[in-house]
């Protein structure tokens, strides 16, 4: 997978001994489209995620965080967008990351460095991607059209305890 | 599924917030055997883990909690068995459930009530079962013979915050 030599782990700066990085593998709910994304915490106030995503219908499409992991019917017990642990519930979700383009070859690509989430409050929960961009989703629409999505999972990192077999 | 009937959240007792339900779908690193864990935090000192397991050798089989969630090359990109947050590594790892039993059908039910864990603390990391069992795994074997695991995730929990879509 591409890009995933950029991202790092900062740790000079202390992240409370909390897990800094994660994976998702996207190909819950959808046998035609195949994605993953990885996720560092750079810092305390800004989350790298990168990923690429396979077999999209070429444009935009909603990229996002939603609230619970459970996989167990595809995208639908992933539960509502994640709307971030100290927000009220009319503001912009947390987990709403913006939209992604795929190309006519229904690839892409993506890097987003975000404040919106911390690594450790998305552990668990999902990434999500909608047929829909962002301004259709979420909004009162009872099919929001979720194409596919997958559990956010403790990775290893890379550059963090070295000495350990694995640092999640 | 059978058995969930029985899994219930204290919530008379303060999680503080965290989330108290999971679930695991164990698929990842075998075709053969499929199964799935629900996790229920009790209270503070309880986690009650249910699951079912088919495909699986008759006998005893060490099921457990490893480090990472991360399933991209099945378990074994899975880390170590999970330590616990406090423990030292010489102590028994938090995450050795123990032993669960195939019937000669490849079939096992499971019901553990363990304060070894806390479903907080294991959201994001995986659960795995081996072919061996407890007594063999985990210390100093090169190739554990990990059989099947699946990343434990958030779940919307039974009688949680019935006011929202989703309780995680
Ligand atoms: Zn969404
Ligand atoms: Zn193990």
């Amino acid at each position: 997978l591409k890009g995933m030599g950029s991202l790092f782990a900062d740790t000079s700066e202390s992240s409370g001994g909390q897990t800094t990085a994660a994976v998702a593998i996207l190909e819950a709910g959808s046998d035609l489209i195949k994605g993953v994304a990885r996720f560092v915490q750079k810092n305390n106030s800004t989350c790298i995620i990168e990923g690429t995503v396979d077999g999209l219908n070429p444009g935009k499409h909603a990229l996002c965080i939603h609230e619970c992991g459970d996989i167990s019917q595809g995208c639908q017990s992933c539960g509502d967008v994640f709307h971030g642990l100290s927000q009220k519930l009319s503001e912009k979700p947390a987990g709403e990351l913006g939209d992604i383009f795929a190309a006519e070859t229904g690839r892409t690509e993506f890097r987003i460095e975000t404040g919106q989430v911390k690594v450790w409050d998305i552990i668990g929960r999902s990434m999500l991607v909608h047929s829909l961009d962002t301004s259709q989703v979420h909004r009162n629409t009872p099919n929001d059209n979720r194409l596919v999505c997958g559990i956010i999972a403790r990775s290893a990192g890379i550059f963090q305890n070295t000495k350990k077999i694995c640092s999640c």
